[in-house]
């Protein structure tokens, strides 16, 4: 399998968790988001993902496009070591937690968000990281809110073993540290992020370990 | 089952879609997003739903949130008209083309951003609606790019009946018409909303016909 990954991607650094965690090899195509005003937007990479977002996993002669797509996919092809509960409503409380990073929270700190405040509604930089750090301690704490004094949460989002949930967690409370956001206000999100921190699968997907890392 | 609603969410329009398309009945609790400042954001919701957003479904004594959480929730347990295709790399695409709408696109659209936009930002009411064509445009030019040519598109998104995609896809479609986005630009889409569009299930399921309407 190929991931196209850039180092900092959250949702790449989502389905780098998921790979590690099912102990699947992939051969990672790094594309910078940055560089040449973002390899991501080149038609090299287009004619591999038209949404021009990273990540995208070629298995085989298929291409797959969005985390969660990408991560419910090979939970379904691979399905040792789990990213889902076994129950109905546990995978909807795992889908849902997941949801409130991947659709509720990172869409808006995503870099095209960020470039278009600056570049076409021409805001200040410190304007924009008012923006990021509003969203992002309300996507945590809506996450919090969920996982705090639930039954379901355990030594993970859901129970003692990572999910799906938790494979969106951990990018978000890295962002959260690289701009200082402090995790103290969340306690739950930041006792589970310290687990996730500590576990090889996780700690083999952080961006500092990346071959693209910077 | 108990949905709390608004009848101009997206999200919530996505999960009538889905119950319509299974048959299911349901009783459906109007939330009011703009009323007294928001229904959604009082104590009284927050019981229900701590992230503050419409929709939530209650099923027996669970309730689920999120939109594609409830959706797959759904499939899962009432397997009849299924929202999602046999095979895996079929369900690949049918998540990754409605998460382009519900991560990618309608989240950067919501009102809650919207009204930060105008409220602590400070634009005016031209740019935030600049900024709402401009992501609007954004995801449906990459549901297009995704559609197009494709050889799983059918009459539908993903061959000839209704999926998880077209839940997403339709009241996307709504917005592009009610903030007169033209289609045209967008021929599959077009082409998919319109046959939406005649289909009893998304019909009863359309804002307009919702006992909330205005």
């Amino acid at each position: 399998m190929k991931l196209y990954t850039y180092f900092r991607s959250s949702a790449a650094y989502r389905v780098r968790i998921g790979l590690n965690l099912k102990g699947l090899p992939y051969e990672a195509v790094p594309v910078h988001l940055l560089r040449g005003g973002g390899e991501q937007l080149q038609d090299s990479y287009r004619s591999v993902n038209p949404a021009a977002l990273i990540p995208s996993l070629q298995d085989g002669g298929a291409t797959l496009t969005q985390s969660l797509a990408i991560l419910e996919y090979l939970d379904e092809i691979h399905p040792g070591a789990p990213l889902l509960p076994a129950d109905a409503l546990g995978r909807a409380r795992v889908r849902a937690l997941a949801l409130t990073v991947a659709a509720d929270t990172h869409p808006l700190t995503n870099l095209r968000v960020l470039k278009y405040l600056k570049h076409t509604l021409g805001v200040s930089d410190e304007v924009k990281m008012v923006w990021y750090r509003h969203w992002l301690a309300e996507g945590l704490a809506t996450l919090e809110a969920l996982l705090a004094g639930n039954p379901g949460t355990g030594e993970f989002c859901h129970g003692d073993t990572p999910t799906l949930a938790d494979c969106c967690l951990e990018p978000q409370a890295f962002n959260a540290e690289r701009f200082e956001l402090d995790l103290a206000a969340y306690p739950t999100v930041a006792r589970i992020h310290a687990r996730c921190a500590a576990h090889p699968a996780f700690i083999a997907a952080h961006p500092a370990r990346q071959p693209d890392a910077e």
